[in-house]
Protein backbone atom coordinates (compact mmCIF):
# COMPACT_ATOMS: atom_id res chain seq x y z
CA UNK A 1 0.00 0.00 0.00
CA UNK A 2 1.69 3.09 -1.20
CA UNK A 3 2.09 6.08 1.11
CA UNK A 4 1.79 9.11 -0.69
CA UNK A 5 -1.72 10.71 -1.99
CA UNK A 6 -3.33 9.67 -5.27
CA UNK A 7 -2.15 13.13 -6.95
CA UNK A 8 1.58 12.68 -5.92
CA UNK A 9 1.47 9.18 -7.18
CA UNK A 10 0.03 10.61 -10.35
CA UNK A 11 2.84 12.84 -10.50
CA UNK A 12 5.25 9.99 -9.45
CA UNK A 13 4.12 7.55 -12.33
CA UNK A 14 4.43 10.23 -15.20
CA UNK A 15 8.12 11.04 -13.72
CA UNK A 16 8.98 7.19 -14.20
CA UNK A 17 9.99 5.31 -17.10
CA UNK A 18 9.98 1.98 -18.50
CA UNK A 19 13.61 0.82 -20.04
CA UNK A 20 13.48 -2.74 -20.70
CA UNK A 21 16.56 -5.49 -21.22
CA UNK A 22 18.58 -2.84 -18.61
CA UNK A 23 20.81 -3.76 -16.86
CA UNK A 24 20.15 -7.02 -18.69
CA UNK A 25 18.07 -8.61 -20.89
CA UNK A 26 14.56 -9.53 -19.60
CA UNK A 27 15.20 -6.92 -16.60
CA UNK A 28 12.76 -3.86 -16.94
CA UNK A 29 14.80 -1.08 -14.81
CA UNK A 30 12.59 1.76 -13.49
CA UNK A 31 13.73 5.11 -15.15
CA UNK A 32 13.38 7.86 -12.32
CA UNK A 33 15.80 10.42 -14.06
CA UNK A 34 12.64 12.20 -15.57
CA UNK A 35 11.40 12.95 -12.18
CA UNK A 36 14.23 14.13 -11.03
CA UNK A 37 14.45 17.12 -14.05
CA UNK A 38 11.17 18.36 -13.19
CA UNK A 39 11.29 21.13 -10.14
CA UNK A 40 8.05 20.56 -9.11
CA UNK A 41 8.26 16.73 -8.81
CA UNK A 42 11.54 16.97 -7.07
CA UNK A 43 10.18 18.92 -4.45
CA UNK A 44 7.33 17.21 -3.85
CA UNK A 45 8.71 13.78 -3.84
CA UNK A 46 11.65 15.63 -1.39
CA UNK A 47 9.43 16.79 1.17
CA UNK A 48 6.69 13.81 1.03
CA UNK A 49 10.19 11.55 1.46
CA UNK A 50 10.78 13.51 4.57
CA UNK A 51 7.39 14.26 6.08
CA UNK A 52 6.77 11.26 8.33
CA UNK A 53 9.87 11.86 10.24
CA UNK A 54 9.62 15.38 10.85
CA UNK A 55 10.94 16.37 14.21
CA UNK A 56 12.87 13.25 14.82
CA UNK A 57 15.70 12.95 12.83
CA UNK A 58 19.40 13.80 13.79
CA UNK A 59 21.19 12.28 10.64
CA UNK A 60 19.97 11.33 6.94
CA UNK A 61 21.82 8.33 5.28
CA UNK A 62 21.90 8.43 1.81
CA UNK A 63 22.60 5.26 -0.22
CA UNK A 64 25.25 5.31 -3.30
CA UNK A 65 24.59 6.32 -5.49
CA UNK A 66 20.89 7.50 -6.66
CA UNK A 67 20.26 7.61 -3.07
CA UNK A 68 22.22 10.73 -2.50
CA UNK A 69 19.95 12.48 -4.81
CA UNK A 70 16.98 12.53 -2.60
CA UNK A 71 18.72 11.94 0.51
CA UNK A 72 20.68 15.09 0.47
CA UNK A 73 17.47 16.87 -0.22
CA UNK A 74 15.24 15.43 2.40
CA UNK A 75 18.03 16.11 5.17
CA UNK A 76 17.46 20.06 4.08
CA UNK A 77 13.96 19.07 4.45
CA UNK A 78 14.17 17.98 8.02
CA UNK A 79 17.20 19.82 9.57
CA UNK A 80 19.61 17.02 9.68
CA UNK A 81 22.71 16.48 8.48
CA UNK A 82 24.01 13.82 5.58
CA UNK A 83 25.78 10.81 5.79
CA UNK A 84 27.07 8.53 2.80
CA UNK A 85 26.61 4.83 2.71
CA UNK A 86 29.19 4.34 -0.45
CA UNK A 87 30.75 1.38 -1.62
CA UNK A 88 33.80 -0.28 -0.36
CA UNK A 89 36.66 1.56 -0.82
CA UNK A 90 35.10 5.20 -1.71
CA UNK A 91 35.29 6.91 1.77
CA UNK A 92 38.85 7.86 2.95
CA UNK A 93 38.53 7.54 6.91
CA UNK A 94 38.02 4.49 9.13
CA UNK A 95 34.72 2.62 8.30
CA UNK A 96 32.43 0.19 9.34
CA UNK A 97 31.71 -2.25 6.37
CA UNK A 98 28.71 -4.80 6.25
CA UNK A 99 28.45 -7.56 3.14
CA UNK A 100 25.47 -8.93 1.58
CA UNK A 101 24.55 -11.41 -1.09
CA UNK A 102 23.80 -10.40 -4.81
CA UNK A 103 22.18 -13.10 -7.16
CA UNK A 104 26.17 -13.56 -8.19
CA UNK A 105 28.42 -12.96 -5.03
CA UNK A 106 28.68 -10.60 -2.78
CA UNK A 107 28.84 -6.61 -2.19
CA UNK A 108 29.85 -4.47 0.62
CA UNK A 109 29.00 -0.72 1.49
CA UNK A 110 30.79 0.86 4.56
CA UNK A 111 30.03 4.10 6.56
CA UNK A 112 32.42 6.26 8.69
CA UNK A 113 33.02 5.32 12.11
CA UNK A 114 32.31 9.01 13.30
CA UNK A 115 29.63 9.70 10.76
CA UNK A 116 26.94 11.06 13.31
CA UNK A 117 27.22 11.12 17.26
CA UNK A 118 26.39 7.83 18.79
CA UNK A 119 22.58 8.18 20.22
CA UNK A 120 21.71 9.95 16.68
CA UNK A 121 18.50 9.76 15.38
CA UNK A 122 19.16 8.27 11.74
CA UNK A 123 16.91 8.15 8.81
CA UNK A 124 18.24 5.73 5.63
CA UNK A 125 17.34 7.19 2.48
CA UNK A 126 17.20 5.80 -0.79
CA UNK A 127 15.34 5.73 -4.24
CA UNK A 128 13.87 2.07 -4.88
CA UNK A 129 13.66 -0.80 -2.43
CA UNK A 130 14.23 -3.99 -4.62
CA UNK A 131 15.73 -6.96 -2.54
CA UNK A 132 16.58 -4.76 0.37
CA UNK A 133 19.52 -5.96 0.66
CA UNK A 134 21.66 -2.91 0.36
CA UNK A 135 19.05 -1.94 3.23
CA UNK A 136 19.46 -4.62 5.68
CA UNK A 137 23.22 -3.70 5.05
CA UNK A 138 22.69 0.16 5.77
CA UNK A 139 20.57 -0.60 9.01
CA UNK A 140 23.34 -2.77 10.21
CA UNK A 141 25.95 -0.29 9.90
CA UNK A 142 23.96 2.22 11.38
CA UNK A 143 23.19 0.05 14.67
CA UNK A 144 26.54 -0.43 14.59
CA UNK A 145 27.82 2.84 14.74
CA UNK A 146 25.36 3.88 18.12
CA UNK A 147 22.59 5.54 16.31
CA UNK A 148 18.54 4.45 16.11
CA UNK A 149 16.95 4.16 12.31
CA UNK A 150 13.64 5.58 12.87
CA UNK A 151 12.93 4.43 9.08
CA UNK A 152 13.49 3.79 6.06
CA UNK A 153 12.41 6.18 3.24
CA UNK A 154 11.77 5.41 -0.42
CA UNK A 155 10.17 6.53 -4.05
CA UNK A 156 9.60 3.55 -5.14
CA UNK A 157 8.97 -0.09 -3.64
CA UNK A 158 9.26 -2.93 -6.07
CA UNK A 159 6.77 -5.05 -4.01
CA UNK A 160 7.76 -8.42 -5.99
CA UNK A 161 11.34 -8.70 -4.54
CA UNK A 162 10.03 -8.36 -1.12
CA UNK A 163 12.83 -6.50 0.38
CA UNK A 164 10.43 -5.23 3.20
CA UNK A 165 10.91 -8.67 4.61
CA UNK A 166 14.48 -8.01 5.21
CA UNK A 167 14.37 -4.91 6.96
CA UNK A 168 12.53 -6.64 10.26
CA UNK A 169 11.94 -3.95 12.67
CA UNK A 170 12.50 -1.15 10.77
CA UNK A 171 9.28 1.28 9.08
CA UNK A 172 9.02 1.62 5.94
CA UNK A 173 8.13 4.30 4.40
CA UNK A 174 7.33 4.49 0.16
CA UNK A 175 5.38 6.70 -1.92
CA UNK A 176 4.84 4.51 -4.56
CA UNK A 177 4.30 0.66 -5.65
CA UNK A 178 5.53 -1.14 -8.58
CA UNK B 1 40.50 33.88 -5.19
CA UNK B 2 37.47 32.03 -3.02
CA UNK B 3 33.88 33.52 -3.69
CA UNK B 4 32.23 32.64 -0.35
CA UNK B 5 32.51 35.93 2.53
CA UNK B 6 34.50 34.83 5.43
CA UNK B 7 32.09 33.29 7.82
CA UNK B 8 30.93 31.07 5.48
CA UNK B 9 34.76 30.12 4.43
CA UNK B 10 35.77 29.47 8.18
CA UNK B 11 32.65 27.05 8.65
CA UNK B 12 33.34 25.18 5.52
CA UNK B 13 36.78 25.03 6.59
CA UNK B 14 36.34 23.16 10.19
CA UNK B 15 34.18 20.88 8.09
CA UNK B 16 36.82 19.54 5.73
CA UNK B 17 39.38 17.39 7.22
CA UNK B 18 42.80 16.12 5.42
CA UNK B 19 42.77 11.97 5.37
CA UNK B 20 46.46 11.52 4.32
CA UNK B 21 47.47 8.95 1.59
CA UNK B 22 43.75 8.27 0.48
CA UNK B 23 43.24 7.11 -2.12
CA UNK B 24 47.33 6.74 -2.41
CA UNK B 25 50.25 7.20 -0.63
CA UNK B 26 51.33 10.71 -0.97
CA UNK B 27 47.73 11.98 -1.74
CA UNK B 28 45.96 13.80 0.80
CA UNK B 29 42.14 13.70 0.29
CA UNK B 30 40.00 16.44 1.44
CA UNK B 31 37.14 14.75 3.44
CA UNK B 32 33.65 16.91 2.81
CA UNK B 33 31.72 14.29 5.25
CA UNK B 34 31.96 16.32 8.89
CA UNK B 35 30.72 19.40 6.56
CA UNK B 36 27.90 17.25 5.07
CA UNK B 37 27.01 15.50 8.64
CA UNK B 38 26.36 18.95 10.07
CA UNK B 39 22.62 20.56 9.14
CA UNK B 40 23.70 24.38 9.48
CA UNK B 41 26.98 23.98 7.48
CA UNK B 42 25.09 21.77 4.65
CA UNK B 43 22.35 24.35 4.16
CA UNK B 44 24.63 27.66 3.79
CA UNK B 45 26.42 25.82 1.53
CA UNK B 46 23.87 24.52 -0.79
CA UNK B 47 22.65 28.33 -0.47
CA UNK B 48 25.73 29.84 -1.13
CA UNK B 49 26.64 27.68 -4.29
CA UNK B 50 22.93 28.42 -6.22
CA UNK B 51 23.14 31.90 -4.76
CA UNK B 52 24.91 33.38 -7.55
CA UNK B 53 22.68 31.83 -10.32
CA UNK B 54 19.51 32.65 -9.22
CA UNK B 55 17.02 33.10 -12.01
CA UNK B 56 18.73 32.22 -14.89
CA UNK B 57 19.02 27.95 -14.08
CA UNK B 58 16.22 25.43 -15.90
CA UNK B 59 18.50 22.51 -14.36
CA UNK B 60 21.44 21.22 -12.67
CA UNK B 61 23.50 18.71 -13.42
CA UNK B 62 25.05 16.98 -10.69
CA UNK B 63 28.72 14.98 -11.00
CA UNK B 64 28.42 11.13 -10.06
CA UNK B 65 28.72 10.96 -7.16
CA UNK B 66 29.64 13.07 -4.71
CA UNK B 67 28.24 15.93 -6.65
CA UNK B 68 24.79 14.27 -6.44
CA UNK B 69 25.04 15.42 -2.72
CA UNK B 70 25.28 19.02 -3.24
CA UNK B 71 23.55 18.94 -7.09
CA UNK B 72 19.77 18.37 -5.53
CA UNK B 73 19.87 20.97 -2.80
CA UNK B 74 21.01 23.57 -5.35
CA UNK B 75 18.76 22.97 -7.78
CA UNK B 76 15.96 22.70 -5.35
CA UNK B 77 17.36 26.37 -4.21
CA UNK B 78 17.43 27.59 -7.79
CA UNK B 79 13.36 25.51 -8.49
CA UNK B 80 15.68 23.55 -11.47
CA UNK B 81 15.47 20.32 -12.42
CA UNK B 82 18.39 17.48 -11.84
CA UNK B 83 20.23 15.74 -14.21
CA UNK B 84 23.12 13.16 -13.63
CA UNK B 85 25.95 12.64 -15.53
CA UNK B 86 27.26 9.27 -14.45
CA UNK B 87 30.02 6.93 -14.98
CA UNK B 88 29.65 4.81 -18.16
CA UNK B 89 27.13 1.98 -18.45
CA UNK B 90 25.10 3.30 -15.19
CA UNK B 91 22.54 5.04 -17.22
CA UNK B 92 19.33 2.88 -18.48
CA UNK B 93 18.14 5.29 -21.54
CA UNK B 94 19.96 6.75 -24.71
CA UNK B 95 23.23 8.77 -24.13
CA UNK B 96 25.82 11.22 -25.06
CA UNK B 97 29.43 9.67 -23.88
CA UNK B 98 32.41 11.75 -23.45
CA UNK B 99 35.90 10.61 -21.98
CA UNK B 100 38.76 12.17 -20.59
CA UNK B 101 42.27 11.55 -19.67
CA UNK B 102 43.06 10.16 -16.34
CA UNK B 103 46.96 9.83 -14.54
CA UNK B 104 47.04 6.06 -16.04
CA UNK B 105 44.19 5.99 -18.76
CA UNK B 106 41.08 7.40 -19.22
CA UNK B 107 37.39 7.49 -17.89
CA UNK B 108 34.15 8.00 -19.45
CA UNK B 109 31.25 9.41 -18.58
CA UNK B 110 27.68 9.84 -19.23
CA UNK B 111 24.33 12.18 -20.19
CA UNK B 112 20.75 10.90 -21.28
CA UNK B 113 20.21 12.58 -24.51
CA UNK B 114 16.78 13.88 -23.30
CA UNK B 115 18.06 14.94 -20.47
CA UNK B 116 16.92 18.55 -20.60
CA UNK B 117 14.95 20.55 -23.34
CA UNK B 118 17.06 21.68 -25.97
CA UNK B 119 18.13 25.92 -25.60
CA UNK B 120 17.76 25.01 -21.06
CA UNK B 121 19.95 27.09 -18.96
CA UNK B 122 22.69 24.35 -16.62
CA UNK B 123 24.79 24.54 -14.31
CA UNK B 124 27.25 22.02 -13.67
CA UNK B 125 27.99 21.08 -10.00
CA UNK B 126 30.32 19.25 -8.35
CA UNK B 127 31.97 19.06 -4.63
CA UNK B 128 35.54 19.10 -5.91
CA UNK B 129 37.47 20.87 -8.77
CA UNK B 130 40.39 19.35 -9.58
CA UNK B 131 42.39 19.02 -12.47
CA UNK B 132 38.59 19.27 -14.17
CA UNK B 133 38.93 16.28 -16.93
CA UNK B 134 35.00 15.59 -15.28
CA UNK B 135 34.03 18.48 -15.72
CA UNK B 136 34.96 19.90 -18.92
CA UNK B 137 33.60 16.19 -19.91
CA UNK B 138 30.23 17.69 -18.80
CA UNK B 139 30.30 20.91 -20.33
CA UNK B 140 31.49 18.62 -23.46
CA UNK B 141 27.71 17.01 -22.61
CA UNK B 142 25.45 19.52 -22.04
CA UNK B 143 26.60 21.35 -25.15
CA UNK B 144 26.08 18.46 -27.10
CA UNK B 145 22.48 18.24 -25.95
CA UNK B 146 21.44 21.54 -26.98
CA UNK B 147 22.07 23.22 -23.55
CA UNK B 148 23.86 26.87 -22.31
CA UNK B 149 26.15 26.28 -19.41
CA UNK B 150 25.77 28.78 -17.36
CA UNK B 151 28.43 27.59 -14.79
CA UNK B 152 30.14 25.67 -12.93
CA UNK B 153 29.82 25.29 -8.73
CA UNK B 154 31.99 23.84 -6.91
CA UNK B 155 32.44 24.08 -3.10
CA UNK B 156 36.47 23.98 -3.56
CA UNK B 157 38.77 23.82 -5.84
CA UNK B 158 42.63 22.75 -5.66
CA UNK B 159 44.32 25.69 -7.22
CA UNK B 160 47.29 23.87 -7.53
CA UNK B 161 45.53 21.60 -9.94
CA UNK B 162 44.79 24.66 -12.63
CA UNK B 163 41.51 22.62 -13.38
CA UNK B 164 39.36 25.84 -14.35
CA UNK B 165 42.45 26.41 -17.14
CA UNK B 166 40.30 23.45 -18.93
CA UNK B 167 37.23 25.11 -18.53
CA UNK B 168 37.51 27.76 -21.33
CA UNK B 169 34.51 30.06 -21.23
CA UNK B 170 32.62 28.50 -18.11
CA UNK B 171 32.78 30.81 -15.15
CA UNK B 172 33.33 29.01 -12.29
CA UNK B 173 32.32 29.56 -8.79
CA UNK B 174 34.23 27.94 -5.92
CA UNK B 175 32.93 28.88 -2.16
CA UNK B 176 36.88 27.73 -0.75
CA UNK B 177 40.38 26.88 -2.11
CA UNK B 178 43.00 24.77 -1.40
Amino acid sequence: MPDAPADLQRLIEAGIRDVPDFPEPGVVFKDITPLLADPASLKAVAEAMAAPFAGRVDAVAGLEARGFILAAPVALELGAGFVPVRKAGKLPAKTYRESYDLEYGTATVEMHVDAFAPGSRVLIVDDVLATGGTGRAAVELVRRAGGTVVGFSVLMELGFLTGRDRLTGVGVHALTEA
